[in-house]
């Protein structure tokens, strides 16, 4: 008997849904606002179905890879929006990747068409010549556009056409992640995924259609992709910046009535501790959703006395699940009473998400005893782009096998102790300490080396690399962050490294002891939690 | 490129997800509460675990269908999701079903297990010896169970076993429908379907860990089977009436603290104008969610008179559609202000819902112009059960038809204006008059007969017959309604007949002219929302 879909079974979940269904509620109401643009729903909606019939002029086929590379905008949010309308897979990249990993994203998605802007050009310019798969650019600022380039505005010279069919399960997105192996990997997001994330975050993250949202972090991560989900199906407006700045959100918040918004840790205390934050109006603002690492006392302390109307509520997950898990709501913000002790927690599984703690065998662990947290859901990647071996590897026992370490509680709170994939956050953002190894060792000086994070007051924690020179060499601290310079990220390159005459301290089973590393840095401090 | 779904994809959608999700994060809150007897959330699973332990040893396999015919108990909750456990499908029977109805729907879903309860045996037995598929049977009451029946508690000697991996688009129930052409058809619900409907609905209806639960409309229908979605996912307490009686409800909201229910307007009617009304403390009620029909202005005035603390949010959406679509908000409930006007909408497309009002040939119609109301979601049923061809005709164009005709305004607003399936909704229930036709013209007498909804104080509508009788035939209107009560269940008789002595009026088509025959009825009428 079949009971399987039926082959043309109306779901329709979609990027695309979110968009059509909030302009036949609310056509006139602000979609978005950058600057001194704005556009009505109804206005974004036409923008986007043209840009998505250029998009089809210009050759892309259903299931293509359209990247960009770009600081915020209201265009990124059209991009968003439009590269679904054509039934194309948007692929954002991160603004300060090093040309080669740049090279890397853009290839190995094999990205057709990729849309920059004015401020990263230089960026682009200096990897341009080892794209294989670019074959058109647009050009996304306002003035005459570069050689090569195709102005953005030329998408109303088009005509709207209907949005694709694609939707459920179909592929989405592309978000790179840096990978352990020294490589980054493509996580493959469906339009179920993240079009359910929002839904799966309401019973805590409510949108209502007076709210405004301030999109400050970047538009690149999933973090920010999230917050334009939520702007789409709850017809809420969306105010852009083009970066994070903490006078920008400041004046944001004051002026253009900013109710929510979405930060890491580290710019919430930027704001926070900015010298004049007392002469702004934060009163409208109600709620700060932030993740990435948990928020520190001093900062929550500070923030809830210059932002008293506003509530604190923590999200976490990862790009591999669209991306929030848990959520650790605003009254567990708190340093004393009943509900204190959960602030360094990750909070409990939002509804539809399951969450265990396993040990290597697939067992679920008691409460209270560590182990790697896995979680099962609908909002779960695809998988990882061509690289199906590692998607079963994370993917085993039916289970996503997040590579972070935690324990859960008896009430369901999760607590994140350590990365089993070994992963240092600074200042919000992921750095694999593989990958930094990698190219650390690519110095002909280095006979060994560990990257570890060590705290540091504003980012959380410092990337800090620990090296056995070969004998003979006198290689600098300043020549080998020089080295990685010309390898990866900036934001990725250590800040700070020691030698060691001595080999690095190996566990039984030959690998080396990086919590023994680690000791020496974080005796008086906590990193039992992101 | 293979993008789809890694076969060991960690989804997890699934009525089993909810029960321990939300065993994790409150195992000892109270889950049911059913006259004397309570469950916490650990102590539901643990015999939620062991029911479906038992059903395995009983020969229960994958996607086996287990029916129950019963009044509401806690034991009808633990049976939804004890099934899913058991990784086979639900069955709910409607409990004022024909026996020719009933032996229907067990031998069309071919169950081999069914439960009963006391209440329920003498329709059972009426039924019994028809039954071709039925092999055990258990007894839901507590005494001693009749010849032929195992006793429900029997269960907790039975080992717990895990629960089923059966997820997502996997068939998790099948709810029975009347059907137009006067046969029943049974409505394939998805474990993501009946899982996401709550989700969707978050943005309007909320429920939070302290709300109280009560279930006083029939659980076998799928708007009780989404309050018990409802209470599952945010593991909030259900307090279960055995079914609908005006003072139960009452005494309920008074002593249990019910702070949400979901009723039909016939049922807030009686509630609100029952005659001690005012006797008993109302006010910890804070929703009532209703559906099938609009609510009548008078009644809505009523009720915001007895219980000043509750909002009143209508639903609208079907069986085939788990069930919600559009919500009318509180706001839209009153008769005066910018707002007014909406009482007789069915409000607006929930998130991850599309609503589109479509002519036949497939293409949306202005708004204003009434065609049929048609909708998208992950909330869609599988398809109708061995109907692939009315499933695919359903289906048509990638939309659900909902056989109901509507309008939508600029605001997005829809207003059911007709049921293109000819239904008729007396006192919540529907009946489709095909069948009460069908069981009219089984009456050697009848030589033309008609079946619509009359206006009824109470029900909203009453089931009506037109019939002309053949030459010579003395047939009386209460000989007429007896032949229907041995055919179909008691609420699809009609309640009234009335005699022509002229053939009926015809459209151009050769239909009968079912327009004309209601207009004396609701000349004076609205009948323009359902």
């Amino acid at each position: 008997m079949d009971t399987t879909a039926h082959p043309r079974a109306p779901g329709g979940a979609s990027l695309c849904q979110l968009i059509r269904r909030t302009v036949q509620l609310r056509p006139h109401a602000t979609a978005t606002q950058f600057g001194d643009r704005q556009s009505t729903w109804a206005g974004l909606q036409d923008r986007i179905a043209r840009l998505a019939g250029w998009l089809h002029e210009l050759g892309v086929e259903e299931g293509d890879r359209v990247a960009i590379l770009a600081l915020n905008s209201d265009r990124y949010f059209e991009y968003y929006f439009a590269v679904s309308w054509a039934g194309a897979v948007f692929v954002p990249i991160n603004t300060r990747l090093a040309p080669a990993e740049m090279v890397y994203w853009l290839n190995d998605s094999e990205s057709s068409v990729l849309f920059v802007d004015e401020a990263l050009l230089p960026s682009f310019r200096a990897a341009e010549s080892q794209l294989e798969t670019v074959r058109t650019k647009v050009f996304l600022g306002d003035g005459a556009p570069p050689d090569g380039f195709l102005p953005y505005e030329d998408l109303v010279a088009h005509d709207p056409i209907p949005a694709s069919r694609r939707q459920g399960n179909d592929l989405a997105g592309i978000f790179y992640t840096g990978g352990t192996t020294g490589r980054s990997k493509g996580v493959m997001l469906s339009h179920r995924g993240l079009t359910l994330n929002p839904l799966q975050a309401q019973s805590v993250v409510q949108f209502k259609p007076a709210d405004v949202l301030l999109h400050a972090a970047p538009m690149f991560h999933i973090a920010d992709g999230f917050l334009c989900m939520a702007s789409a199906m709850h017809g809420v407006k969306s105010v852009i910046l083009p970066g994070f700045e903490p006078t920008l959100v400041l004046r944001a918040v004051e002026k253009d009535g900013i109710t929510q918004t979405l930060l890491v840790p580290t710019m919430i205390g930027m704001v926070v501790n900015h010298p004049e934050v007392e002469k702004y109006d934060l009163s409208g603002l109600q709620r700060v959703l932030y993740g990435a690492s948990p928020m520190p006392e001093g900062v929550i302390v500070r923030a809830m006395e210059v932002m008293p109307s506003a509530e604190f509520v923590q999200a976490y997950g990862q790009t591999e699940t669209s991306p929030i898990l848990t959520i650790l709501e605003s009254e567990y913000h708190v340093t004393s009473g009943p509900k204190a002790g959960r602030l360094r927690s990750a909070g409990r599984a939002l509804p539809g998400v399951e969450m265990s703690i396993q040990d290597p065998a697939g067992n679920e662990v008691p409460r209270g005893t560590v182990g790697e947290v896995c979680a099962r859901g609908d909002n779960i990647m695809i998988g990882y782009w061509k690289l199906p071996e590692l998607t079963a590897e994370t993917f085993r026992g039916g289970w996503l096998h997040t590579g972070d370490g935690g324990y859960m509680d008896e009430d369901g709170f999760v607590f994140i102790v350590d990365r089993v994939k070994d992963m240092i956050i600074t200042g919000g953002e992921n750095v694999y300490s593989a990958e930094v190894e990698n190219a650390v060792y690519l110095h002909p000086a280095v006979a060994e080396c560990a990257v570890i994070g060590i705290p540091h007051d504003a980012w959380g924690e410092q990337v800090h690399a620990i090296v056995r020179r070969k004998p003979g060499s006198s290689i600098t601290e300043q020549e080998l962050i020089e080295h990685c310079h010309g390898l990866i990220a900036g934001f990725k390159c250590p800040r700070s490294v020691t030698f060691s005459e001595d080999p690095l301290p190996l566990s039984g089973a030959g690998k080396i002891l990086k919590s023994e590393l680690r000791k020496p840095y974080w005796q008086d401090q906590t990193r039992s939690v992101h």
